[in-house]
């Protein structure tokens, strides 16, 4: 097995480097030999080679099996409306090149965590969806976009081809097969023509997964409703800006942020990063939660290379320190804080 | 005074016919004239006239000093992402022919309802904040929109101009002052070219205000935050599409959505809603909530009127409603439920 590794910024280095002990571990035991190739990306690749996404790194992802990311994003590179060259560009670019469509992003619960939930515990308590968001399209890519000569005006372009949102679709009504045969189709099709030719779309492929009953709410609808009965949903699609907001909401309610994991997958490529951002503050202090981390190289088991058993001996020993109380400080609560490097090696 | 009355669909005629009431009952107290005039907007004024806003419905709301309305949406019309004429769309034309550019949407508490919150209640006790939405620009009107010839792609425009975005930054920077004094804008400015423009124009601005502290965050954070921080915020700014979303999500955290009220204002016209929708299920049996709608008829007599102590004679008597338990069945919780129609009659 190759695995690109892309560490990026802010604690990026350092939840990979955890990662990378569980999966040397997974593979010494379950006799798999596994090369790592490392190269930078975002801030971190901007440093060093002006570019946040450079070509040498590209080629080390289309070398891989698969891709483990880390984070991106500097503070320095922040608020500046007018820089030229940003850490996210890079993350946009890569995406692209690499023809990652479908991010996917599953929000659970730990019992053991489910009390650091900033909603009521009878809301959350038992939440299992995933989202199936739409990564290479929409607004995030559409031309033309900028400004007009006086730079008084700006404009983006949301576009769709059926073709973009089929292929995206046919994986949210396959996960739903497997799961609990529930698809949510999220759109504005009360304004947007994109979003009707969403609703549309999901509606003529509907009959050929005729277990699987089909739903379509307005974004803004389920912006409330994932609040308020978030157990009702099952697997939900959804264009990228609207994945990219709904996604984030969905990632606070199980109250285990930190240990969200999450696959971005293409046709050929295939990449898994922790949902948190690079969260500058702790750079370099040895405290961040790796959990997120190690939890993608899991499903990195199980999407890329089709290994349940090795996806799952991963997860039971996330439950495990989770249970025993080896963690990090954002999740210690009163007990022993454990270091970063220390979870990973226990986890190991 | 000239009011229209926009009931519109499903429970609107009631809430509104409440809202009537109370603002007759306030007009005798205060001594004032106040004259009514109505006109069909959304699915009834299709079923009557085909158009969802008729130009006889545009001339009464130009003539009213201010504009009262119900709700829009009809299940006949949803899920058809092929029909042409939508209720939504008359409510998208009455906007910006009304030229209501700011829709500013008040999230608090009530203490006898905030235990039916979502989140915990050291979440949202406290919570005190609003939100001013662009609401005539931005992906809803931008062109070009629609499809390729083939029918195979669609697209949408994103558009902002630094005028748009200036009067509605304006708006929030002076309710920021009368309040808390920190006004966080809204964007996406690491991924689209309209919120750099939105980001760069509130830089030029805040100068000018300089005992306004500003913040600057990502949509996305923001919908984790209004879930884990909602104390936090005082004023907001965004545009269109994502104070669409925000808004609803923001309405849901303080557990009394039916009581929330709205204002979209305009330099010449103002219109007061409530921000629920228009409930189908409930319409005709008289057990819609309508304070929602009479705290927005106290919205009118504030910001349209510029009358504190009618519109504080409203807020009072509907927290007098609440302590007092007249109260619909949505909100009853084992106690007596009223009607709409004797909620109304104990108000006025
Ligand atoms: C950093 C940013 C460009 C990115 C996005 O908007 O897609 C991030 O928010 C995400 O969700 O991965
Ligand atoms: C009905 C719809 C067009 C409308 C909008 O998206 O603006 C509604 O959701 C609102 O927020 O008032």
């Amino acid at each position: 097995m190759n695995i690109a590794l892309l560490p990026g910024d802010g604690i990026g280095p350092e939840v990979i480097a955890q990662a990378v002990k569980v999966v040397k571990a997974v593979g010494n035991k379950f006799g798999h030999t596994i090369h790592f190739e490392e190269a930078p990306v975002g801030a971190t690749a901007i440093d060093l080679t002006g570019d946040p996404y450079p070509d040498a790194t590209h080629e080390v992802c289309l070398r891989a099996d698969a891709v483990l990311f880390g984070a991106i994003g500097d503070p320095k590179y922040d608020n500046d409306p007018k820089s030229k060259v940003r850490p996210e560009q890079g993350l946009l670019r890569m995406r692209q090149k690499l023809g990652l469509f479908a991010n996917v992003r599953p929000t659970f619960t730990f019992p053991s965590l489910i009390h650091k939930s900033p909603l009521k515990l009878e809301r959350v308590e038992g939440v299992d969806f995933v989202f199936f968001r739409e990564l290479t399209g929409g607004v995030y890519f559409g031309e033309p976009r900028g400004r007009n000569e006086q730079g008084t005006k700006a404009f983006d372009t949301n576009v769709y081809s059926k073709e973009e949102i089929t292929r995206l679709a046919r994986m949210g009504f396959e996960a739903a097969q497997k799961r609990k045969k529930l698809l949510t189709c999220v759109d504005k099709a009360n304004v947007l023509a994109t979003s009707r030719l969403w609703r549309e779309t999901v509606q003529e492929l509907a009959p050929e997964y005729p277990d699987v009953k089909v739903e379509y709410e307005f974004v803004d609808a389920v912006a409330m409703r994932l609040i308020q009965w978030p157990k009702a949903y099952d697997v939900l699609i959804t264009e990228n800006l609207f994945g990219d907001i709904l996604t984030d909401e969905a990632s606070v309610i199980s109250g285990s942020m930190g240990l969200m994991p999450s696959a971005s997958l293409g046709t050929e490529n295939k990449l898994f990063e922790p949902i948190h951002g690079s969260y500058p503050q702790a750079a370099g202090k040895d405290i961040a939660n790796p959990l997120a981390t190690v939890l993608s190289a899991a499903m990195m088991f199980d999407y890329a290379f089709g290994l349940k058993a090795e996806a799952q001996t991963i997860t039971d020993v996330v439950n495990k320190s989770l249970a025993e109380g080896v963690v990090t400080e954002d999740i210690a609560e009163g007990g022993k804080a454990y270091k970063t490097s220390e979870v990973g090696d226990w986890l190991a």
